[in-house]
């Protein structure tokens, strides 16, 4: 569980560091980075997990979403991990949208990709103990954050641990992948034909089949290219038909890029600040 | 004076977007970036011109600076020029800091750079010309600032043009290139050994000559690996020096980069609305 540190460098009075480590689940080393606000009495602080999207890397929210603004307003810790396995030894495919960059946050189970692509026990299982090792962050209050793949790994993070996570949000997530070309083409190659397995990472179906005690945010905008393939109606019907508790916003305009998650990533630290709030 | 839409997306209500132009001044294809905030009532907005550092392209700021917060939060506009001509037609060297990346907001007249390195005419004439025409700012209401080689850029412009600049701010500029590898090594290399040339062009001495009527606000890391090279000390004597209105602030712990620049750029919106505000 060693780490070493890439960078720290100081920002709105604390500290965001990248660093990396051999990572015993994906067989390879793996960069993450973290964000822990300026530390006066406080000894642990709440924690938001952000998981990005296709094609990034811990570093694009990092660098990207203006997070630390508000991460330091409320006094919250991010982690922002990678999005898959990563180097020459590790099976790649020419297209973005699978393989390396496109690890979907599941466990493969087809050849090549069983070896390293095990990215929902790296992110739930393997991470979480190097990070509560290795930084002032309290398990007790943890939240789950992601945009487009990365909220399609966010939702299902918290409904299957809904324990483990007060709060959840997704910006732009990918909904119904069972349904989808961002889906259907990922699940075949990591996951064979087996409908099981496609139905364990479906956000939509597994909250069809289960619950979540906090209240969702979820923030769509109306412009984006990809929104076809995202299915977020697909998600908000379950959502209201079970009559869970949450914010469902659609944005005029908006697209899929980074200048959409920087414009409302700060309502949705506010949002998880909220939930570590409540006792 | 025909501008090509590069990209154009919705951030905080307002519109981020890439421009590209014929530049005659540079004889090359220029790109910028433009931030117009929600239009409401307003015809025209303040701006404020951002000038970028070595290495870094139209794209730096827009993208890690988080800037448009806050230019929405005050309804000012930003501009985001590039650093230098651009091109394989237009001349280089292998070092990060001279040719294209590092063009020093100067006019060069030795070979082989003077025929499109012609940033200083290009920031304050051709560019100036092109942005008036097709976005809605305004000409009574402009400010400058910029990081490291373009805060260098940016107090040059203002002490320059005080009667364009109501207002001017910097974040660990560049500030005796005079007297800094920082400045002797490419003003030879742009402009040969005329010590009239070096000194068009340092700000620490243009402005033991001149004055500018606004407040200046410059920001600077104390963890800043290149400190020994900005020569802040200089700058901030002939400011005291001659009395001018200033707030330069040593921030502990802060480097060069642009999670330093993220921290106070909110800082330099607020100083440079303030003084669109005056009448």
């Amino acid at each position: 569980m060693e780490i070493t540190i890439k960078s720290e460098n100081k920002v709105f009075n604390g500290i965001q560091g990248v660093y990396s480590h051999h990572s015993t689940t994906c067989k390879c080393e793996m960069t993450f980075a973290v964000f822990i606000p300026k530390k006066d009495k406080i000894s642990k602080f709440p924690v938001i997990w952000y998981l990005s999207g296709l094609t990034c890397t811990h570093e694009n929210a990092m660098t990207k979403s203006g997070a630390q603004y508000w991460a330091a307003q409320h006094g919250v810790a991010l982690i922002f991990p990678d999005t898959s396995p990563r180097g020459k030894d590790v099976s790649d495919d020419p297209s973005f949208d699978l393989g390396q960059g496109a690890g979907f946050y599941l466990n493969a189970v087809n050849e090549p990709w069983k070896k390293n692509f095990q990215m929902w026990s790296y992110i739930n299982d393997e991470l979480p103990k190097v990070v509560f090792k290795n930084f002032p962050v309290d398990y007790k209050n943890q939240a789950v954050m992601g945009h487009s793949m990365g909220g399609l790994g966010a939702l299902n993070c918290a409904i299957k641990n809904p324990e483990r996570f007060k709060s959840v949000s997704a910006l732009a997530p990918i909904c119904n992948p069972v349904k989808s070309e961002w889906g259907q083409r990922q699940f075949s190659a990591y996951l064979g034909d087996s409908k099981e397995q496609w139905e364990n990472y479906d956000p939509t179906i597994l909250l069809s089949k289960s619950s979540f005690k906090g209240q969702f945010l979820i923030d769509q905008g109306k412009n984006d290219n990809f929104i076809e393939l995202l299915k977020p109606e697909s998600l908000e019907k379950v959502i209201k038909n079970k009559g869970l508790d949450s914010i469902f916003r659609y944005h005029e305009g908006y697209d899929h890029s980074y200048f959409f998650v920087a414009s409302f990533i700060g309502d949705h630290i506010q949002h998880h600040s909220n939930a570590f709030q409540k006792k």
